[in-house]
């Protein structure tokens, strides 16, 4: 009963009324390609058959090698091709197949679909923040005053945000070690961070505030992000300036960027906050995503298993929040930066979006199916981050990265 | 006594053994240019005359809109591109001139010479981070147990890293009231920081440690930088991932790249450090650089007035420690990416590179000329940083911007 010709899977992640883009290399060169079912939709093939001539700047934009000038065109142009190509997938198979545009991308190589100008990482799961502050100032308060009034967030490392796959290798840096003096060597205490990314649209000039209620022009769509974070390097460079080498090394995202048309069904109201917050923080839509997420843990001698099930129902702090917040002061947002939630944790035991909550800092291991033991990541292990939204019938791909060993 | 035929006045900023880099638009698109006296060459001009013919890649790569490809190319391209200069200005007036390429700048519009990837700004000076501490953290130590240990430093916004001359829009954003409540306005606490910035060559890659003995082939030149900032959106958001918005809306950097080539004769040793850091942060030669800084300040009634003067010689944390840590943990540099000291400040009064410290956090106002007082920037303020290396008989050019009322 598929309304499209090209044959999907049942239950495929990537059914007609998703059509998540991404970039892949199939040996001949890097190509945008949008996801139906197991195949792949060539945009460069299509836009040379001239299919793709419904708003100016399209076609080129989509004969490019990365979503960056297409994320540029904004919300009319999406919708416009988003009606082209599931015209074409419902009733266009001689002109797909004469363009030579479906793709099998089973052997593909994924490259990064977008190239972030700036990455900005958010703090805004109130059970993640809360679970923090416990470990990290176990003598205070465990949420700063700041936290229930802006959602607090960090600027990471563009340089370093890569496409799932990439191998993750282990860092060096500095601890402070048990006999009070600080150590170069590697971290002892790598982590993930399960959490949900948005990439920018069109973005906004130097000193133009964006409006919360415009912000869905801003969003084209979401991806799932991996914060690899180093906790003992975070421990002690974190104060007062924030993360650095804890987290530049890598971040990983999902392949295929699922566009925010795709999530109308999943967006629910957000969680009540309280206090109010400010005005400029209040949206008049509803900005909570009615998301399923996980993380996997496989090693060596041990097969993938769930150590991680959470949502994002739940999460604080929304995208459109969190884009106001970074505009508020007119700084710049441009095509393809990427804006991340921060670790997404539920309350329950086994809905922790990372190790240094869901072991306290190694205080419980978590047992793997072969009887070993994680406080953190080892070398040779792999981690993967999932999500779907399961009111809208779709899936977000999933996020794989296996730990290398320390150079030497 | 000039030993280039181009007329340099005495005292010039840039002699025949500065040659800075920048880009220009003098009304008929950008190029790069070389900076000799008052004058500029034309690097595409050059290149398109055949002079630039002296290591693969160069002519194209100074034929470009920006320094990143040609900061890509290494140490060695850019000893042979100023050797060849070198020679154009001392013999090569005919070729030169056949080639169109020595422009009058006056008139021409300077543009961000490099495209930073990524902006890491760092906390270098003992004497700001001291001071800082002590206005910041009254209650605890001024210094924090991991700052002598480690070049702490915050990852800034690439996106809003402007050139010298652009307008400094004042931001509005979130501070915390009088009431302990939090409000939505613009800042009240509009400050600069004096600081020296430094522009990536060629970089790593993704898990490549640049070792601290290889750091100058890293480091193309330098440039003044002043990190607008908005204290009291600061204090507020400060904790516990550091600065964001008092920061993300602007940071201004001067409009030529003065090689570190020219700079040979101001390196002088570092300050001592006290203990001694980790092996990876213990370079073999000499970092302290002997520079001297300053920062003028007018109003729309009062011409400018020096409010600092200070000098990078007492730096405590010096360029290739940044380098060395910034990737020890195999975090990536790309070509262009701009890395800066932090705030510059001396001891004595008169020495501070920023207002809060030099008011005390506006305790201690600075009386203007007109009989003005500031605890922090106004409307219309003009803010000109100012640099030169006397050792080198150099200058560093300056910095400037005028503030913005906010919008609406």
């Amino acid at each position: 009963m598929s309304p499209t010709w090209v044959p999907v899977p049942d239950h495929s992640e990537f059914p007609l009324h998703s059509l998540p883009f991404g970039v892949i290399d199939p040996g001949d060169g890097a190509r945008i390609v949008v996801a139906i079912g197991d195949h792949a939709l060539d945009m460069r093939a299509l836009a040379g058959a001239g299919l793709l001539d419904v708003e100016p700047g399209v076609a080129p934009a989509l004969s490019s090698n990365d979503l960056n000038a297409y994320l540029s065109l904004g919300r009319e142009a999406w919708g416009a091709v988003r009606g082209v190509i599931t015209g074409l997938l419902m009733t266009g198979e001689a002109e797909i197949r004469d363009a030579g545009a479906l793709l099998d991308p089973v052997e593909a190589v994924h490259l990064l679909p977008f190239v972030p100008g700036d990455f900005v990482d958010g703090y805004s799961s109130l059970e993640h923040a809360t679970t923090m502050g416990r470990i990290l100032r176990p003598e205070g308060e465990p949420l700063l005053p700041n936290w229930r009034h802006m959602p607090v967030a960090y600027r990471g490392t563009p340089s370093t945000v890569m496409v799932s796959g990439s191998p993750v290798r282990r860092p060096r840096g500095q601890v402070l070690g048990p006999d009070g003096m600080p150590e170069h060597r590697e971290t002892a205490a790598l982590d993930f961070e399960l959490e949900v990314g948005f990439v920018v649209g069109p973005g906004n000039g130097i000193g133009r505030p964006i409006d919360i209620d415009d912000t869905a022009d801003h969003i084209f769509g979401v991806v799932l992000v991996n914060d690899w974070s180093a906790r003992d390097f975070q421990k002690w460079e974190g104060r007062p300036l924030g993360p650095n080498i804890a987290k530049s090394f890598a971040t990983s995202v999902s392949p295929w960027v699922i566009p925010l048309d795709a999530l109308t069904t999943a967006m629910i109201p957000s969680r009540p906050q309280s206090p109010q917050p400010l005005e400029y923080l209040r949206p008049s839509g509803d900005w909570g995503l009615d998301l399923d997420l996980g993380v996997d843990l496989g090693t060596a001698a041990s097969a993938p298993m769930v150590v991680s099930r959470t949502s994002m129902r739940g999460v604080y702090w929304t995208f459109a929040q969190q884009l106001a917040h970074l505009t508020v002061n007119g700084a710049a947002l441009r095509p393809g930066d990427l804006i991340s939630s921060g670790t997404i944790s539920g309350k329950a035991a086994g809905s922790k979006g990372c190790l240094i909550e869901a072991t306290l800092d190694g205080a419980r291991p978590i047992t793997l199916p072969s009887g070993e033991t994680r406080s953190y990541l080892e070398d040779g292990d792999t981690v993967v981050l999932r999500g779907s939204a399961p009111a809208a019938g779709i899936g977000l791909g999933e996020v794989v990265g296996t730990v290398l060993p320390a150079h030497d």
